[in-house]
């Protein structure tokens, strides 16, 4: 019987995160790390596995090493069950591991519905988080020319792209009237649809597949809703995931309706003794209050730095105070990204907001060299002005513009606060300081609440 | 007599915005700018006219188009004197404008030190933000070969690194120990000079300037402080600016011993009625509540939109709380910035602080194209954790960063704040979701002050 203080399940971000802050935060325990295989993938490097990175080796996070140099002992293994009682894990080679805590970060799986016909098909892919299984599949679709992409979320946009580069036909598949329908508005969605098509990925909105047909075991085409039928070599479906909780449901660790393993502001289950953070642990959104099915990395590293240091008692000043989806990617020299909720979904939840959406350049002045449009919407409650979401496209500086507006819906800034922000600016590296598009975005917002108000 | 409701003397930056925004908040008000020039100056874009741009057309900030659009009228002319009493404003031209609002706006002046000689001869060049001088300079200077740039403050690094593109030798000379003193500690500025360094500009640091010397009337060698000469066929003093306060002090408006007009935080003088923005206005540091000689582009908008929304009555909830000095810039490839004060500078005021310093890479995994080392440094309150300053050297994505330190300064976050936040990351974009580096630095001020609290 091994013996460990922490034991943490899962060796993705959310794992080793926890690891990382857990042992910096309580030096004097012991930590231990089981995950299912040697080296984990970097979660948001996967898509670029098959086009600009070309193999899954250069998309690694060295597990083993970042804990060994942070003393946490990391095995790789399985956990076939627990026992909560007498806090023990067994593992799938029969060994145990006794903990007195334990931190279930065991991410989430790929979804394939179970009313699609054909998902087993050879060549249709999912995307998990699993390096053999992605090194295998960048050997079987790297000869595939026709393929489809069914659901453009964020993975499925860079999946396109990213087979695109490679020179093969790409259609991406959206039953929803636009792409990335959670994480934005029409307005916004309709120009990042511009960028993937001029890069030669055909997009079809509004139709869903209906089936995955096959000739000889592999698939052969893609049926589609509206009856249009799709040639294909190999299909990616990138329709969602869920949780991977059924050793937490197994174990009697509570587990909601949609499989998300219950917990509390400081990342604890019901459980005493037991965290879950990252995917498999639940959500609930910043703004609207209710649950959320965010599955990000970002989000399940900051949740796993608060179980990190509230591990042995609850000394920290702040709790997760609930989740701020804040995505970004980049479709070649265009980046883009979201944080907090849309203005559509604001509506339908029943806010009354306002809305600033300001067009300028990432450079100033527009001339230099590299300058591409900006453009930021903001999405305001309008009684108290509060940023409760925001979108931006432009150059590659749109990530952390991004994190700007997530880090003012976190500090719960108003549209005036946000108007009066001291910012910095310079012509390489930013939009002009009279033209900075979170300044104009919050003071379009300033001049509706007035004049509404 | 010309009659307006607010007159605004100035036509860069700070007036322009505060035009803007004034007339956008009293729209039934009469707004007049008076400007010097036709065209102004991109403040932050004018050290390069002389290399990325090529000349000061592709530098303009269209003035008289935006005032016509917003509704605002616009003049080209001098202001000779201010009558306070009268509420009136005679030009050179000998027209009288009659006011019930002022907005004094104009700006700073090169400083070119009494105690050197030599600063009048042909071909020493100050940088003021003035179109038909940097028109002409930018003649004068094109077959120069050898140039000697005094002051390495942001404009003096700018310019060494875009006078070298064109092939010549460039020396910057800066009598601290240290490039960009007032921005960086040592640590980040070692790495900055070797930057500079890279593309060929010879620096030189802890030596000052002691007499320029002439032949024929022109420029042709610098002594040193330390005695050496350096042969010269230009010389440029980026020695630092002082407020353009002339017109207020002579109109009877209080100005301080540096040449700064008093506001309060309104940005209100003390004569009713009339406010000041901008470079000419007096600053307050955000953190350390002394007067700080800040002069930024970025600031002067900030100060010129409390000054627009406050022109009749003061209704908005925040004031000007205190300047945040917010800079960046970038050579070549690598971008680098500061928000609030370094780690010396707090040290010298009394601070006891912790600091946390974070190297790791702007893209994920680290082997994609373009990833470039990152480091973020932040400076803390080692009482209360509030981030008080930091610095950023990275890709160009640093500064929108930059940006962020600035909005966690003006937010008052804590360190264990920024280690719970919530950041968006993404492999083309950002550094990785468990090395993003605001965080990983903030860990470390949270680890230090948990050791020595």
């Amino acid at each position: 019987m091994k013996e460990t203080d922490v034991l943490i399940i899962g060796g993705s971000a959310a794992g080793m995160v926890a690891a990382l802050t857990g042992k910096s935060s309580w030096p004097a325990k012991k930590f231990t790390l089981v995950k299912m295989q040697k080296d984990a993938m970097v979660p948001c490097g996967i898509p670029y596995i098959f086009g600009t990175l070309g193999n899954v080796d250069e998309n690694i996070m060295p597990v083993d090493s970042m804990m060994e140099q942070a003393g946490v002992e990391s095995i790789t293994g399985r956990v076939a069950s627990l026992d909560t009682e007498t806090k023990t894990a067994t593992l799938e080679s029969g060994e145990k591991v006794r903990y007195d805590r334990l931190v279930m970060a065991t991410g989430s799986l790929p979804v394939k519905p179970s009313w699609l016909n054909g998902t087993n098909l050879k060549k249709v892919f999912v995307i998990p988080k699993d390096k053999s299984y992605l090194e295998e599949m960048n050997e079987e679709i790297r000869d595939c020319r026709k393929i489809v992409v069914v659901g453009a979320g964020f993975i499925g946009v860079e999946l396109s792209d990213e087979l695109k580069k490679n020179g093969r036909e790409v259609t991406l598949v959206e039953k929803m009237p636009d792409i990335l329908p959670m994480a934005f508005d029409k307005d916004l969605a309709d120009r990042i649809e511009h960028f993937l098509d001029e890069r030669g990925v055909k997009i079809m909105t509004g139709v869903g597949v209906k089936e995955i047909k096959g000739k000889d075991g592999a698939v052969h085409e893609v049926l589609l809703g509206n009856g249009e039928v799709l040639p294909a070599d190999a299909v990616v479906l990138s329709m969602g995931y869920e949780p991977n909780s059924r050793l937490a449901r197994e174990a009697g660790i509570p587990v909601d309706q949609n499989g998300f393993i219950t917990v509390d502001e400081y990342m604890r289950t019901p459980v005493p003794g037991i965290f879950a953070v990252g995917d498999c642990a639940e959500k609930r959104d910043f703004v609207t209050r209710k649950k959320a099915p965010v599955m990000l990395a970002s989000t399940a590293c900051a949740e796993a730095r608060i179980a990190g240091l509230n591990l042995y008692n609850l000394h920290v000043v702040k709790t997760f105070s609930g989740t701020i989806a804040i995505y970004s990617t980049a479709i070649g020299p265009y980046g883009f990204g979201t944080a907090g909720i849309t203005e559509a979904r604001a509506r339908e939840e029943g806010f009354v907001v306002e809305t600033g959406l300001f067009e300028g350049v990432d450079r100033h002045p527009g001339k230099l060299p590299d300058a591409r449009k900006q453009i930021v919407k903001l999405v305001a409650a309008r009684e108290s002005g509060i940023i409760i979401g925001g979108g931006v496209i432009g150059g590659l500086s749109a990530g952390e513009l991004t994190n700007l507006i997530g880090l003012a819906i976190e500090n719960k800034m108003t549209a005036y606060n946000l108007l009066m922000s001291q910012i910095g600016t310079h012509p390489c590296l930013t939009a002009s300081p009279a033209g900075y598009p979170l300044i104009k975005a919050a003071e379009m917002i300033v001049r509706k609440i007035r004049k509404n108000g």
